[in-house]
């Protein structure tokens, strides 16, 4: 079983919307850097996301370090056009990756 | 200039994390049925995406039938595992596509 998993900071003030385009802007990237196997057992289960958050960016980092290097990742910094400071990492995407591996970083955050 | 426009029907009742996560379905889907030309021109440019909303289902199907053989784009349906009926539509993403073409159909659209 895939799945990609979102995690959203709850410190930045972002209305829905922004959210949004944050968690899309991680969706894709995450999604590039995935290799072919991992992108068509995704697809083939439905392209399962899920959407968590975290407490603050420090929160953000501890499983960004953890993640890095063991599933396709993107941290996204904001261009700051809108609603918050330009370059403010907002969201952090992982995988498509196999579900059992990840569950075991990301499972005790709870659900945006 | 290239853009990616994802619109949201306001009529359900979705929480910010399902919005999200809906909006990432649409934002990949219709990003994996885009040109190179398109993706890499609204790559350089920094993949803008912009997030809409439409009053309802008749809203966004009658804007479905104005883009869906002009732009790439993706009518996604929720799978209902959670929050909503099985197999309602929830969103449609369009593009990436030059911002002028596709703002003469979505520009009379509010931000999300």
């Amino acid at each position: 079983m895939f799945k990609q998993v979102i995690i959203v900071r709850k410190d930045i003030k972002m209305d829905k919307g922004k959210i949004a385009a944050q968690v899309a802007h991680a969706s894709i990237e995450a999604y590039k850097k995935s290799d072919a196997k991992e992108k068509a057992g995704w697809e083939s289960e439905g392209s399962k996301k899920v959407i968590l958050k975290v407490d603050d960016l420090k929160g953000l980092m501890s499983i960004y370090e953890r993640v890095r290097k063991k599933f396709p990742c993107s941290l996204i910094r904001d261009a700051g056009r809108t609603q918050i400071e330009p370059g403010t990492i907002t969201v952090l995407g992982i995988g498509p990756c196999e579900e059992k591996e990840i569950d075991k970083i990301t499972k005790h955050l709870k659900l945006l």
